[in-house]
């Protein structure tokens, strides 16, 4: 079945990567992929543009469906391939509403992120402000307190069992880690975060820049 | 069951009407509810923060299963009350792959919708550009350009069948026309409109003051 699957995707990229790991979890290695350089604009090449016409990554294809929207990927994998690999979802009711709810929380958290860590390649040099630039700042911090809170019922984003909100949660996490956050200052999440970095569907997709060069930067350092 | 269910919510916010029409198609009539003002502030008083600490709206309870995020909340009610109301979730692999796909896209709409109509008040005036502004607009015209063709595979969002995609992007694009979008330049969208705005569940959830008042402003019009 793995052999009808066609991925698209770029180092680094939290929306890739969480397409990567529930295809790992799901079992479904030996899908077919390509690695694309952001750099070199290849995210905008034809083949691209063919499966996703917005000209993003992950571009994603099984079979004859299309669905290039990571969230809608990796609900589309869960729901296709239930029975195989790792169950993603969970069914007792509460356990499943704090599942859906970590799932789209993590969105805020990715954009806050990027709100920081990439404004100024977000923003012309002629629209940026130190004040925007310190709002953003000031919202990430509440965001990363707020998550060092919801981890203290662990170990997992969704309780005792990994789900779809560490597909979708985990790249989120692990890019602020390298980006530098204190593990002091935030007990909670590096301890998910060493729970999780050698699952073997995360080591398995890790960013491999991130491999190449295990040192990222340190703007998060003071966070 | 539904006299299990809370919700707070606030007139016109597209993820509050997301799940009013949810719970209006699962049969869910009768939940308790309570209409606050984002003017008065009223999404930052106790009793929503007791639910959502992040003082947004909607704020949704289930017994004590507390699911704040609106996506996240459509597909809990769908998950939990699967055999009961209009069943929204397209089992079919084809229509499933684009019933995902266009409910996360109907993001990027209410995003790039929000980046122009919103833009005075979400960015303080100092830090105002009317180069951004006109940026925003190029996006957003792009994307409902995008929609019109989506549609063109009608009648419903993810094909032949009303269903999630629905529920989570017809606000959006209720919104556009709200503002003055031209019918004539998308029919598509405006035949998509036509077809759901006298839908029960959406009729049932319409804005209170959009029917006070209903002429929105023509922000949109030349778009």
């Amino acid at each position: 079945m793995a052999k009808d699957i066609t991925l698209f995707w770029g180092s680094g990229s939290p929306p890739c990567w969480r397409v990567m790991i529930a295809l790992e979890e799901k079992g479904l290695q030996g899908y077919n992929h390509k690695l694309l350089s952001f750099e070199k604009q290849e995210h905008k090449s034809k083949e691209v543009l063919d499966i996703n016409p917005r000209g993003q990554l992950p571009a994603f294809k099984h079979g004859n469906n299309i669905v290039n929207e990571s969230y809608a990927a990796c609900l589309y994998l869960e729901s296709q391939f239930r029975a195989q690999g790792t169950p993603l979802m969970l069914d007792r009711p509460e356990e499943q509403a704090l599942m859906y709810q970590r799932m789209f929380e993590s969105q805020t958290l990715q954009q806050k992120l990027t709100d920081v860590l990439f404004y100024n390649w977000r923003v012309p040099e002629a629209e940026r402000h130190e004040s925007a630039l310190q709002r953003n700042k000031e919202a990430l911090k509440t965001e990363l307190q707020l998550w060092e809170q919801h981890l203290q019922k662990g170990p997992y984003l969704a309780g005792k069992s990994f789900s779809l909100a560490d597909v979708i949660g985990f790249p989120a996490i692990a890019f602020a880690f390298r980006f530098g956050l204190s593990k002091d200052r935030y007990p909670q999440l590096d301890q998910y975060y060493t729970l999780l970095k050698d699952r073997p569907s995360i080591k398995a997709s890790w960013p491999p820049h991130w491999q190449e060069n295990p040192q990222g930067m340190d703007t998060l350092k003071e966070f």
